[in-house]
């Protein structure tokens, strides 16, 4: 009976990997279709969304599976509620990720000159989300707590990038109102990124609270 | 067997008005919060959304019991899988309902004067998706295809009000940068608003697909 309960623990911790990978591709996807103003690959992107949905409706079933057959003690009943909780958030980031590939193809639409826009900090804050993502699931398999916390303390990097982007996208607007329309998009931009960044953190707050049966808040 | 398919599909349309009143309410106490900047008023509105979520595994699994149970017919299969869809539009308007809640409770941290915001086009905006959301639900309930095309007719109204207040709101960065961080923090509800509306959107052409079968492009 445990062996079959392990066995399921380890499905659990693979199909995470698994929506961790797809939101991953959704943003890497994204990204590069802002940075090259492709709104085929955005329209592509988008579709990872409907893959992350599906895959939390698989891991909530799981969890549902482990819960109501295993008759789960203490410890596991925090594992599997830290999972369901995860991937609530992890949701969250896919919508996000979505959201950024439908600002792409409202660009699009618009007459500004894509060429002069600054997407540098906007590279930074995907990679920066996307590692935050990618190791608090890792975090969550391998049961690392230092690791988690490490996510929750990174937030802040990702918080000082959308600050600083900011108040250069406000500079340019009061440089020029002709900037508005551009500094405006790329701020909702950036601003969903810094929700995914929330939501990452969240994640790893999860990931201590199923290790250590406490929530931290930093 | 028909009678009780009849009785579950009143039970689904009454769990539909109520999730759509449980947003109605969570548009109202945010906004309201945001108006009267009152964070403890905010954190209640974001609870709203747990209560939206749980709506919608509620009649997710309403529909599946429908689905499963009953072998529908071709066009009660369509009514199903509508309302399967328009709950995720309606699970995402929760979402941004909080997201608007989450902005109030951060517009507090910040130490520009709110006073001097003008809240008239983000209480419009409130009104109009509040709006469109109940009448959408309404249209599926009543099979009401005039209705479903008002609430897809209606969102440019949304739309020109998110386009004439970032106008305004680009003007008054340019005038003054000292009113970019406030004029950012609007944009972003202003913003969250306006996918409401295209949220509605969605919903409205899920009720035109679940009484003609087909999709309508406006």
């Amino acid at each position: 009976m445990r062996n079959r309960f392990d066995r399921q623990l380890l499905e659990l911790n693979n199909e995470l990997i698994q929506m961790g990978s797809l939101i991953e591709q959704a943003i890497e996807m994204g990204i590069s279709a802002l940075v090259k103003q492709d709104v085929e690959k955005a329209e592509q992107a988008i579709k990872f969304d409907v893959e992350v949905d599906e895959q939390e409706k698989t891991i909530e079933a799981l969890c549902m599976k482990l819960l109501l057959q295993q008759q789960p003690v203490a410890k596991d009943l925090r594992l599997i509620s830290a999972a369901l909780k995860m991937i609530t958030d992890m949701e969250r980031i896919g919508d996000h990720a979505a959201d950024i590939s439908e600002m792409t193809i409202l660009m699009a639409d618009s007459d500004y000159e894509k060429s002069a826009i600054n997407m540098e900090v906007i590279k930074e804050m995907a990679k920066e989300t996307t590692d935050m993502v990618i190791k608090s699931v890792d975090a969550f398999v391998n049961k690392d707590l230092e690791l988690a916390r490490w996510v929750i303390n990174r937030d802040d990097v990702v918080d000082d990038l959308f600050d600083s982007f900011r108040k250069e996208l406000i500079q340019k607007i009061n440089e020029n109102v002709k900037n508005g329309e551009m500094a405006t998009d790329m701020l909702m931009v950036a601003k969903y990124f810094e929700r995914i960044g929330d939501h990452a953190t969240n994640i790893a707050e999860w990931v201590i609270y199923s290790i250590t049966g406490k929530h931290e808040d930093e």
